[in-house]
């Protein structure tokens, strides 16, 4: 298997960090190949913006999607975005490893995530959910945060963790295809003991050795609705 | 009332920045402050980082929201931050206008989130939700976007669009204390014809006109929960 690591955190010795360290290990131990892009370490620009086109198919006025499936069919996009491309493309597992900043990815995250899953390739027209252009691979979110696991869940003060994170689970990973497994969650890290962090890795470690076992999480198909994607009776 | 109007788009006549305008024109003919911070245009720097700290508490590993608390108090914060945060603390309604990029705000806008929002001054300790930092406010989202109306909703492809909109509406604006409007949403902006999106306009100019009629969508109190934020029985 080929495993591609994206992880964002702006402290390099950050237990986020650990786990993504634990991930790779883990997955090299197995005989996977491991790439990982470490998005702070590496300077990545996460701004969508008309610099990301050496040419364009319209100069006077960017239509941000459109230029992604010209540039990438040309070779005019920027070559920080296509090597990240060519990354997940080669990859048959994404792991997204990140704190939460604001229930959601880190901007530098998110601005990986608004560059590289490029139209025309990832997903366009009715190429979306189990139609979308990555589909066939399997994607983990793996995150930290500051909050307690009891401040998560139905009738909890934050609502499910999984609702907060519906843009990333179901609007970007399964949208562009992927089978998206349940999330590994590291609960209340900046305020436990390193023991409680061991136990966090360890825990990683037994999933991950197992995560050819899991079943993804359940998303729409394009087969429930009509052509102009109105949901078909059941 | 003073206005705050954070603006993100990649391209300078897109009608997310129509929208920005009739924004800034509707509340000034009602006799409004308005200030305006156009990220794109202002080059702004979405990438939280060490870099956003000219003394830090901890120079040798970085938690970020600690050094937020410090660095507010001891104006080490840096200075696009700082102007940012004024802004902030000056408005009595803030508007995000920005286009859905994968179910979510643009990078851009999701780092000013990230570094604006400081510790200790917006949220910390029990001040979240109806206590936080920023209660009294008020908020709107105002999204452009290139899907269909009936493809968000109950039932639909992508389910309910405030359900997408959640780490945004609850996780970010209704934490930190300000009253969410219901977000205003012109569906299938790339696709439509001049005159679809001047009546988009015409709506939009006729909601804030009357705005203050509004009221705000409904979020967790910590009423409803003990000291440890298990929730109270009801």
């Amino acid at each position: 298997m080929k495993v591609l690591i994206v992880h964002a955190h702006p402290e390099p010795q950050s237990f986020t960090a650990a786990l993504r360290d634990q991930a790779a290990a883990t997955f090299r131990a197995q005989g996977h190949e491991v790439q990982v892009s470490d998005l702070y370490a590496m300077g990545w620009n996460p701004v969508a913006s008309a610099d990301d086109f050496s040419q364009r198919e319209n100069p006077d006025y960017l239509v941000y999607a459109l230029e992604q499936r010209l540039g990438v069919k040309s070779g005019s996009i920027a070559p920080d975005i296509q090597q990240e491309l060519d990354k997940l493309l080669w990859a048959d597992l994404l792991v997204l490893n990140f704190p939460i900043f604001w229930f959601s990815a880190p901007a530098m995250l998110k601005g990986w995530i608004d560059r590289v899953l490029v139209s025309g390739v990832c997903y366009g027209g009715k190429r979306f959910y189990d139609q979308g252009g990555l589909a066939g691979k399997r994607a983990l979110v793996t995150v930290t945060l500051g909050g307690r696991e009891h401040m998560f869940g139905e009738g909890a003060i934050h609502g499910p963790l999984q609702d907060m994170l519906r843009p990333i689970l179901r609007g970007t990973l399964a949208y562009v295809g992927f089978e998206v497994l349940e999330p590994f969650v590291a609960w209340h890290v900046p305020y436990i003991s390193d023991e409680a962090r061991q136990t966090f890795l360890h825990r990683y470690e037994q999933r991950l050795q197992h995560l050819s076992d899991d079943l993804p999480l359940s998303f729409p198909r394009l087969d429930q609705f009509d052509e102009a994607l109105y949901p078909l009776p059941r």
